[in-house]
């Protein structure tokens, strides 16, 4: 079962206590169809401006993506700086260039039009609703979003959320979309705002998912080094797109599964910088931790 | 097989932002007898004054808790007040009045010397260590600490944590112990102390559990209200030594067990003041909860 997803390809420039770097890949199409690549067949939706390295590109292809979507406009690609702090659940935004992507308006190509699993990272949400508008018959379609959305763009995002089967967010974000403090009672109130699933981020802590009659939780890989967070929360959800599209199967317990090699993904994505952790990565490597994270959690 | 638990046993004025409640029953060995009682016998050592109600003292009793212990002292009984944040992870200690409790040097009856399994809950190390002479022969011992002793009796602690099997602790406290930032590096650092076993508690997250060869994870059940966090941690550590002594079993899958049982009973504790939600709950209240742990979980 083939992928799309719809998102930013980005320059970072990143700060955390380990060291530094410049210039490295980012973006949350990035990061998701790389992890969701170990999977099943990928295809990126984005833009980028004529900086963007071929050889990146060339990257994408060598794991399978299809980049026939990213499309190449006139001028500089969207570029993030950002430092975290000791603490890494914390970083601070330091610079933000839109560039190229200030004029990002997603258009599908004709053959994308018929994706069966869709993913809309975290842009505009009415930029994620018109690619839900140019989709024929998804059979799900998750999304992201942020802080910033949920804030200033509020009716375009309910709307979304009635449209869409599952929506990943952060702890935060969740108590922020719902009003509510405890994590259950928010949970509640967004699946009443139309998803039928929701995945709750949490970082170190792991990933809460809720649906109508099931709570699933699973810990994050307790890792003895954190190098670089940015982009877990995309990987992690390739890794869960991504298991889903292989086993075609969105039973209860496939999602679950799915779920755990999300939390596999994104627990190899924040051993280095960037996607470098991703670039050297096997698929025996990704089944070698699925079982440490059973070897972790079973009782 | 008996467990010894030698703590506080105490008054509690409690705020949170749901209710305030005063000269409620409150203390380490409190919570943890009423926890492990639902699994083992359990004997409490400890000291309270003249002011104590006899009607506690029978409550922990029907419970078959052996009161024998329980010194009743000239004076006031320990008492502590303290107020929650909205984000019930914070709490302010606002009064601490140790009144009999400054005095407290636990004197083992005879009857108790053999016991095979103890646990030191959060007092002194000094007086941890203390229990420990007195003690001939035990089969496990476990103990807790808090950031005060950590900061101030350190070289008690040291010369405690080389004597007992078992450390429980928080995140905040595993990060001050060890002096590192990374939980499993902490972890490790705090095993070369001494403890063969390493329990870390993370409260709505969940626990962490460390031992030479291997690492278990158990999230936290999701609760749609924490009414009152007061005691859970000794309630877990309740839990957690009630089902060790309850199977007799020390081996690693037992151990698993055990924590689960822990977070069973930390996660009913939680929801009404004091140990009013102990007072009310069945055996299969516990067993239902566990399964509902496993469903939680299991992928």
């Amino acid at each position: 079962m083939k992928i799309l997803v719809v998102g930013s390809v980005a320059f970072d420039n990143v700060e955390t206590p380990f060291g530094k770097v410049q210039d490295v890949i980012g973006g949350s199409a990035t990061f998701f169809s790389v992890a969701a690549s170990f999977f099943a067949p990928v295809a990126v939706v984005a833009v980028v401006g004529r900086d963007f390295p071929n050889a990146e590109l060339d990257f994408l292809r060598s794991r399978g993506v299809d980049t026939s979507g990213i499309e190449i406009a006139e001028g500089r690609t969207f570029r993030w700086t950002g430092r975290y702090h000791e603490d890494m659940n914390l970083r601070d935004t330091l610079d933000l260039q839109l560039n190229v992507f200030a004029a990002f308006k997603p258009t599908l190509p004709e053959a994308f039009r018929g994706a069966e699993l869709c993913f809309l990272s975290n842009i505009h949400p009415g930029l994620q609703r018109g690619v839900l508008d140019q989709l024929r018959e998804p059979r799900l379609v998750g999304a992201d979003t942020m802080t910033h959305w949920i804030q200033d763009t509020r009716p375009e995002l309910d709307e979304l959320l009635r449209r869409v089967e599952l929506l990943t967010i952060n702890d935060e974000e969740a108590k922020l979309l719902s009003g509510e403090r405890n994590i259950v009672v928010a949970a509640r109130k967004i699946l009443a705002m139309g998803p039928k699933s929701l995945l709750i981020k949490r970082g170190e802590y792991g990933v809460l998912h809720f649906s109508a009659d099931s709570v699933f939780a699973v810990p994050a890989f307790p890792l003895e080094q954190v190098f670089d967070p940015t982009g877990a929360g995309d990987t992690f959800a390739g890794g869960f797109i991504g298991s889903l599209a292989k086993s075609g199967d969105f039973s209860a317990r496939s999602v679950r599964r799915a779920i755990v090699y999300g939390s596999v993904m994104a627990s190899f994505v924040v051993e280095k910088f960037s996607l470098d952790r991703l670039r050297e990565l096997t698929s025996e490597d990704v089944e070698r931790r699925y079982r440490q994270f059973v070897a972790l959690t079973e009782f």
